[in-house]
Parts: structure tokens; C-alpha cells; sequence
């Protein structure tokens, strides 16, 4: 029977297919004693072999529609299927003890996790520790009869749900097929929103329910552009759905020829729409979409998609690949932005009460300035193939940065005098992403070449508002009056003194947003690459002064998020 | 020999006296068997006894010096090492087991606390657990013949030295031999400084290694005004020290002077100086310093110190005793602020990844509008008795002081109609502690009757660090800009609609920032009640025209905390 829900909509586009349930079945099982060990044995060879066969199977789909790299894990774990110190430990354990198949993959897996586990320095371990964990988790599913999902088995079209998708997750699918994605959980802004938006599938997220109302097969539609999901839609439906997919995918076209023009407003001014990107993979979508420049290079996916730290020529040649392709067109990388909830496995920070407050970014880099200047030295030798901005993320305070200008410049020096070649046209900014930073933006803009607005964490400082916590979302406010004062506090700074103000969260691409951010006179929109031509389509429309009046009424008048969802709506409809 | 160590100064005052280690002793044991059981029960017995013994002694001397109450958990330690079910299984566990007493001790006391803390849902129960892990490790130190400190058995003039005071162990010193503490860690904000400024008591704090360099009993001389510690001062140095208390002794005095004189500035301006206080008990320093208000009673005391939530007719009797106490003066209630690093056991909150971030304060009175409405309710009640203020912590949009406030005049119709007498002046006010919340001052002013800025949350926020976090620790600035300049247009934004601005964080007695507030024309000034009299001496001195030239340089050209600290050196020499 048809059944609606409504979740956020997180990624544009419209999509109908049957779906595929990214859900892990109930692997849960108790131990007993068996009278048959050879029979036994028997069963546990006959899941082994179901396992290293389903494992053949994924590694050559996945290498064929992922690549070689994305398949390599599935080798892993065939050699650990056939390692016999594992199986044949699992075979003894059956015979000596007595126990269920189950029982002895888990002691012996188990075994084998907390040994690989506990080389907290060997980062390679550790990734083993990990390796067996899913491999055994397969074996047991084939002893239980129960079938895993594997995604990167699909092979005709389906709208993948889950409760949440991991990025480990989304690396396994493959966008040929896969259609949509329907979340249980997160919002615009979590990890799984993004990727879609990024991979350009529609995807609703945040519908807290969808993984207990529908089953694998039945037929889903998502609309990525109001939020809705339909179960079981009736035949209607489907085709009022596709009459929108059909429109939708007209205002595509109509975008897509917007991918050469510039980015112009009805009254003629311009501004840069420029992307962000987490590794040079990324600029297919970037070159794709047209975007005016790189506006954030997030440098700590090198730290991130590494068993170590990253050297100075690996990180050189990453650099030098974007600049060179982009060129001449601008880009800011920011340096190295992780703790929060991001971790690196080699560097290990403490525990901490509230991370978010605590030891990140440049507060690392600062206090760990072996890692930093290295980054620096890479990114200066990068600086000779394009032209090159840089950033420092989480600049609370005018010493802070010119501490990291200082460490920038010592590197230079020497560089320079070792005769290396390096742009003569390298522009520091800072990332406008703490309150204390944006109230005193007037005093920080005689210091830097730009700032870039960091919508995600500068809101939830501001509002004092995890993100992330479900419980206080409802004070994740991007339009509320405060964040768009300090916004215009930051760009009028900047100006004042001649400077450049962009923005690089995911406010810069959202159509509520960027009126009121072009009315402020915002100069540099940094957005996932797949919102560019949306934008620069809207932007089409907008009158800077129409806006300017829109701004000025949004910081003045207002008293909340809501309030300036409405003036939107009113100057732009 | 002398050594020198600098801490943090966190409460003033000087001070020489033996150290008194507050320390546990390493109470490490193995696992052994024994071979003579009876000898070993003997060995059980006897510490024992001497647990039992120690534990009269002690809770008579808690009962003379600290009163009843306090002494009541040491009777409570006794019953249990009178309970035949707990002694009777430790003496079993040596005799089956053949184990030494140690090892039976730990064993038994395990499982009671396991089972005990099990028992979550009912907090009498969890308390049970907490106390018998205290006696255990009272016993387990007789049985290794190693002495426990007993803080409540000082009789003598000492100085505490600790790695860190919990409120419980503060709970146990006698003001009358405590002449001062020295702590490893903290800063003039942690618990252990506030309680000290609260009981008076000289104190230096984040010394890192005290416990290390200090033995019990080695003279120390502490001088609270500097944070300077001497370990074997000379006899020089001792008599400096008695000078310099003797000198305090005189300031003391004068300002002892200034208790019933009005917060008059040098230029016949009136300011309000009030005090903080937690519970009813703490009015005593309040009237003995002469505070002219209550800018903050901090309700969640009266939630934290009870093992169920308060009924309303406790919380009535409270604020009653408060309001009547303070008559004609204004008292200020903060509805309940729980959640950050403040819990109630029996109301668990959700584990959180940032929680300073996340369910607290005023967002659970909200969601959790039951507890709310009687907090509510026992407020209106006692208007009657006295000039209440009543405010609500960590609000960040109108939309929640506006939910607030409804919920308050639901409950006050409720109230009128059922004739209940009500005060006819209560005021209704928030904290100003959300960065978003002092950006839009401006529109608050218009809903609300007045603001209290809350500094140590509104730091934390404005600059991204928690306070607690020792990596992070040099970001927290109460004197930055971006701070102040929140903080003038709070109080600017409170003038223009004609409403008051107070401040009840620490920087509000703090001889930096005072003359700062008063350039700035902030109308109330909340602190530990120790600290009114000096700052009422210190406002004397100064003309708030000379102030508002210092305030205005402070906001408009300073670009550091430094720079501002440098500035009110300059205006106030």
C-alpha cells in the first residue's frame, strides 16, 4: 500500500526504483556443544567456500565499475580466508572444544582483532584488525544463512536505504546504478548529504524511519528537491513524478548551458562561483561544472587517506596537479584541519570533553610546527603552477595568525634561498569560521589577503549548537539574524580594507542564502561543484540592489531563521 | 632547602602553615594465597576495628566542626563495617578461597558495588555503592598499614595541598585550621578557586607539580595575591610574608570600612555591586560583605544537592528564605542550569559528543517543561516575600526566551486564579552567554527586562575553547576585543530600550575588567561575595570618564587580550 514520508532534502533530482536494503540482518547466535565435530568442520569449510567465492565475485565487479584501488580490500580478504594459521585455528578450536562453527570464529577472530589491535603504532596492523572483522562478519552470515548486503554487487537500478551510509559505504556503490538514497538519520549537512551531492544522485535524508517501513524490492520514489519519499507509489504518482524528473532534468539542460558563461547578475555585476574539493579526483566534477576557481581544497583528506603522514613531495605533487589544472585559475587550500571528529590513526590526540572546543586545526599546526611547515614547503613549491591561496583554519585571534604567517614566511625564506621557483602572487587568508575571529574581522582584514566564511562551524559556535546532536539541530540556524551580522561584519571588514571575503560552508550554494549573501556583496561563493550551475543560474535572476535591500532588512529587522526565510520568499518570488 | 613555585593566584590572601598532603596513598596489592586462614582473619579483624575506630573519630570531629549533617555519611560508613552480610562474606572469601585479606576485600566490595550501581533507576542505592567503595579503600589501607588523610581530623593550622579539591573534599575542611590551599591543577575559574574565594581561605591553584615538591609537614608559605609558593621558606622570607599579610590585614580593614557604604565611582556615579551565591547558607557572606543585591542564585544547586528532583514546596521554601533574607534587595534566580559538565542522577542525559554544545540549561527546561513549570511555580510563590529577578540561562534566539516566558505567565494566571499572592514586581530576564544571543542584543532588549552576561560561557563560545581544556587554555581571553565588544553592545542595547545589563561570571569582580565595565556603564556587578568590598574600594578610585576614554580604545583599537590588559595598567595607574 502507498506510504508517504517526508525527510530532508538533501540532494537534488528525482528518482523511482526498487529498493536495495544497506542493512546489516541479525548475525546473533549462542554457543552450543556438538557431538559431530567432523560434520561441523564440514559446515564451516562449506561457509568459508561460499565466502571466498561471494569475495571473488565483488573484488572483479567492483574492480570493473570502481576501479583497481577501490578492489584491492576484497584481495585482503581473500588472503586472510586463505591464511590456514586463521582457518585452520577456527577447525581446531571446533575439535578440541566442542563448540559451534559460529562460536569458534568468533573466539579465534576475536583473537586475532585484540592481538592486531593492540600495535597501536602500526597503523598496517591495525588496518588488518579491520580486515578480519569484516571477513569473519561474512563467514558468520553464510554459517546463519543470512545474506549480506553488498553493494557493490548491484547490478541493476535500486535506491540504496540505510540507516546511515559511511563514506566506506559510498565508496562501494556504483553510481551507474545506483538511482537514490534514503536515510534514516542526518541532515543537509551530514557526510551522507554532502557525498550525494557530490555524486550528484538525488538522496532524502533524516526520515527516522525508512529502514522499518520498507523492504527490500518494493518500488521507492525520492524527490531529492522537496524531501518526499513515496513507498509503493501508485501508478499516478510515478508519473507525475516523472513529468517532474522530466522538468527537472529540463532545468538541467537549461544549467548545463551555463557551464562556459560567467557568473552575472541581472544588473550585470560579477561574482566568483568557485568549488570546493577534498582531493584531486574531484576536479572532473569542478572542470564539469564550470566553476570559477577552487574556494576550498580541504588538504586533510592527504592526511586522512593515509597510513602515515603524507610526505613533502606527496603532498607537492598533489598541490601541483590541482594548480596546474585549474590554472589560471585560483585556489585556496586550507591547511590541515583536523581533531573535532576528525582523527588521524598515526597521530593520536587526547580525549577531550568537547572536541569541538578544544585541540584542532591551526591549534595543532601551531603546536605541532614539524607537521605544518612541511605543508607549507610543499604547498610554496606547488605555488610555481598556478596561482595559489592559502588558508588557515580556526583563527580565533589576530596572534594566531600571524604566528602562522611568521612560520609561512621563515619557510620561504629558505626555499628562496635554496633557489626554488615560487609563485610571486600567493595570497594568506584565514578561514572566518569562530565568533571572536568574526566580531573583530574589522582588525583581522589589515592582516590577511582574504577570508573565507566557514558557515558550518561559525553557526554552531554562534548558536552554541552541535550540529550533529539531534537535540538542539533545531538551533542549527543558518539564517538566523546573528550569523548574518557577523557574516556582513566580515565582509564589510574586508572590503574596508581592500580585501576579498568568500565563503566555503555549505550555506555559499543554497538558493535561501545566497540573496541575501549577494546583497551583502559577498565576493567568492565556494559550493560543492554539482551546485554551481544551480547558483549561477539564479544568480541570473537577482539584482544586487533588490538584494542590498533584502540584506539590510535581514540584519536590521529580523528576529529569526524564519523571518528571513519568509523576506526571501518575498524579494525573490 | 627553599624552592619557589608560581601557580595562578586564585584567592587573595597569605598565608604560612605545615602542608597537609590531601593525597591518596598507593594502595597497590597482588593477588597471594595464604596458608594460615585464622592468622589472616585476625589480620581482617583487626583493620577492621581500626576502620571502625578511625571512622568515630572522625565523624565526632566532623559532627563539632562542620555540624550533624555532614557527619551523617561517616555513620553510614560504620553500619556497613558492622554489617555481618558484608565483613561475614570477606571473612568467608579468606577462609574458602584461602586468599589474602586484601584480595577477599576487593572481591566482596565488587560484587556490592556492582549490584549496586546496577540499581540505576534508584539513586539511594548508587549512593550505597559510592560509600561502600570509600570504606573499602579505608580498610584496605589499614590492611597495608598505610595512612588515608582524614581532612576532617585536621586540628592543627595547616595548608592543604591537593592535585585537585572535589566539592566533597572541601565539604570536609574546617575554615578555623585550613589557612589556605595549593592545588597541581586548575585555574582561577575551576571549582576549587571559587570555593576558596566562597570560604575565604587563601589560594593558589595550577601549580602543576605541588604534591610532588611538598611533603606532609614541610613549612609553606602561599601567597594568594601572586600565586607565589614557598616550600622551607627562611626565616626571612617568612617574616616578608607576615608583612605583606600584615599589610593585606590593613586592607582589609579599610575596606571592612566599606561595607555599608554605597558603589559610589570617583566621580559620584552609583553602580549596583551584588553577589553570587548557590544556596540559602551562603547569605552569611553576602550580608557580611555588604553586597547591594543577589545578581545570581545559581538554582541548580538546590537540583544538585538532593537525590530526587525538588518538589515545589522545597524549592518555595528556599527561594522564600533568600527573598525574605535580602528584602528590600533584588534577588536574581537562574532557572535550573544542568547538562555541560553538571548532572543529576536521577535525570540521565544523553551521552554527548560536545555537550557544552549540545541538551542544557534552558533547552532541557524546555523540552522538560514539567520540571520547568515547578521550578516555576515555587519562584512565584516566593515573589511575595521579597524583589525577585528571575532569569534563564544559555538562551540563544527570541523564539526560546519567548516559549519561556509564555510557560512563566501560564503559570502565573494559573497561580492569580487560584489566589495565590504574587510579588508585583518581578522582573524577567536572561543570561547573555551565546554569542548569537549578545549579536542580536539589540532585539532581546525589546522582549526582556534585562540581560546578565554570563562571561565564562560567553568566552568559551566566542573563542571556541573550553575552559577545562589545558591545551586550549591560552585562547580562553576575558579581555579580548571580540569579547568586549560584545559585551559594550549588550549594554548599550540594554540602555536604548531603558532596560538594566549585569554581568554574574567571575570577570565581574576582577580588577582588569571592572574599569573597563564602568567606561562601558554596565549597571550590575555580580561576584563572590569575598570579592565586593575590594571592588567597591577599587570603583572609588576611579572616574567613569576617564573609564569610557579606556573603553572605547579597548573595543575600537586594541587587537589583543594583552593590548587591553596593557591599556587598564595605563588608565589606572
Amino acid at each position: 500500500m502507498t506510504k508517504q514520508l517526508k525527510g530532508i532534502a538533501a540532494s537534488d533530482g528525482i528518482a523511482t526504483a526498487k529498493a536495495y536494503m544497506l542493512v546489516q540482518p541479525d548475525l546473533s547466535f549462542n554457543q552450543s556443544s556438538i557431538k559431530d565435530a567432523d560434520a561441523e568442520v564440514q559446515r564451516l569449510h562449506s561457509a568459508l567456500k561460499q565466502s571466498t567465492e561471494e569475495l571473488q565475485l565483488i573484488r572483479d565487479k567492483a574492480a570493473e565499475s570502481l576501479g583497481e584501488e577501490e578492489a584491492q580490500v576484497f584481495d585482503a580478504h581473500m588472503m586472510i580466508l586463505a591464511d590456514p594459521e586463521f582457518t585452520g585455528a577456527i577447525e581446531s578450536k571446533v575439535k578440541d572444544d566442542k563448540i559451534n562453527a559460529e562460536q569458534a570464529l568468533k573466539d579465534v577472530s576475536d583473537t586475532f582483532i585484540s592481538m592486531f589491535e593492540a600495535m597501536t603504532d602500526n597503523p598496517y596492523m591495525q588496518e588488518r584488525a579491520a580486515d578480519i572483522r569484516d571477513v569473519s562478519t561474512r563467514v558468520l552470515a553464510h554459517l546463519l544463512g543470512r545474506a549480506l548486503p553488498n553493494p557493490a554487487l548491484i547490478d541493476s537500478e535500486v535506491i540504496v536505504v540505510a540507516h546511515d551510509l559511511t563514506p566506506s559505504d559510498t565508496a562501494q556503490l556504483n553510481k551507474k546504478y545506483v538511482k537514490a538514497f534514503v536515510t534514516d538519520i542526518g541532515g543537509r549537512t551530514a557526510h551522507s548529504a554532502i557525498m550525494a551531492r557530490s555524486l550528484e544522485i538525488p538522496a532524502v535524508v533524516g526520515t527516522k524511519s525508512i529502514t522499518e517501513d520498507v523492504k527490500d524490492g518494493q518500488m521507492l520514489t525520492v524527490d531529492g528537491l522537496t524531501g518526499d519519499v513515496t513507498i509503493d507509489p501508485t501508478d499516478d504518482q510515478v508519473k507525475a513524478s516523472q513529468k517532474e524528473a522530466a522538468d527537472y532534468a529540463a532545468q538541467k539542460a537549461e544549467w548545463a548551458t551555463l557551464k562556459t558563461a560567467k557568473s552575472i547578475t541581472a544588473d550585470g555585476k560579477h561574482f566568483t562561483i568557485a568549488a570546493n574539493i577534498g582531493t584531486p579526483k574531484d576536479l572532473d566534477g569542478v572542470l564539469a561544472n564550470g566553476a570559477e576557481a577552487v574556494g576550498l581544497y580541504r588538504s586533510e583528506f592527504l592526511y586522512m587517506d593515509s597510513a602515515e603522514l603524507p610526505t613533502e613531495d606527496d603532498q607537492f605533487e598533489a598541490y601541483k596537479q590541482v594548480l596546474e589544472t585549474m590554472s589560471p585559475k585560483q585556489v585556496v587550500v586550507r591547511t590541515m584541519d583536523i581533531g573535532g571528529d576528525k582523527h588521524l590513526p598515526y597521530l593520536p590526540l587526547p580525549e577531550e570533553q568537547n572536541p569541538f572546543l578544544g585541540y584542532r586545526a591551526i591549534r595543532i599546526s601551531l603546536d605541532r610546527d614539524d607537521i605544518f611547515r612541511t605543508q607549507l614547503r610543499a604547498l610554496l613549491r606547488a605555488s610555481a603552477y598556478g596561482k595559489l591561496g592559502i588558508m588557515f583554519p580556526m583563527i580565533a585571534t589576530i596572534a594566531e595568525f600571524e604566528a602562522a604567517k611568521k612560520i609561512f614566511e621563515e619557510e620561504k625564506a629558505k626555499l628562496v634561498a635554496d633557489g626554488v621557483k615560487i609563485g610571486d602572487d600567493i595570497e594568506l587568508g584565514m578561514m572566518m569560521e569562530i565568533p571572536a575571529a568574526a566580531v573583530l574581522a574589522d582588525q583581522f582584514a589589515k592582516h590577511v589577503d582574504f577570508f573565507s566564511i566557514g558557515t558550518n562551524d561559525l553557526i554552531g559556535y554562534t548558536m552554541a549548537a552541535d550540529r550533529g546532536n539531534e537535540r538542539v539541530s533545531y538551533l542549527y540556524q543558518p539564517y538566523n539574524p546573528s550569523i548574518l551580522r557577523l557574516v556582513k561584519h566580515i565582509i564589510d571588514a574586508a572590503h574596508k580594507e581592500g580585501k576579498w571575503a568568500g565563503m566555503c560552508g555549505e550555506a555559499a550554494g543554497d538558493p535561501v542564502m545566497v540573496p541575501i549573501l549577494l546583497g551583502m556583496g559577498l565576493d567568492e561563493y565556494s559550493m560543492s561543484a554539482s551546485s554551481v550551475l544551480k547558483v549561477r543560474s539564479l544568480m541570473k535572476k537577482l539584482s544586487t540592489e533588490d538584494m542590498k535591500k533584502l540584506a539590510d532588512k535581514a540584519v536590521n529587522e529580523s528576529e529569526s531563521n524564519d523571518d528571513n526565510i519568509k523576506l526571501v520568499e518575498e524579494f525573490t518570488k
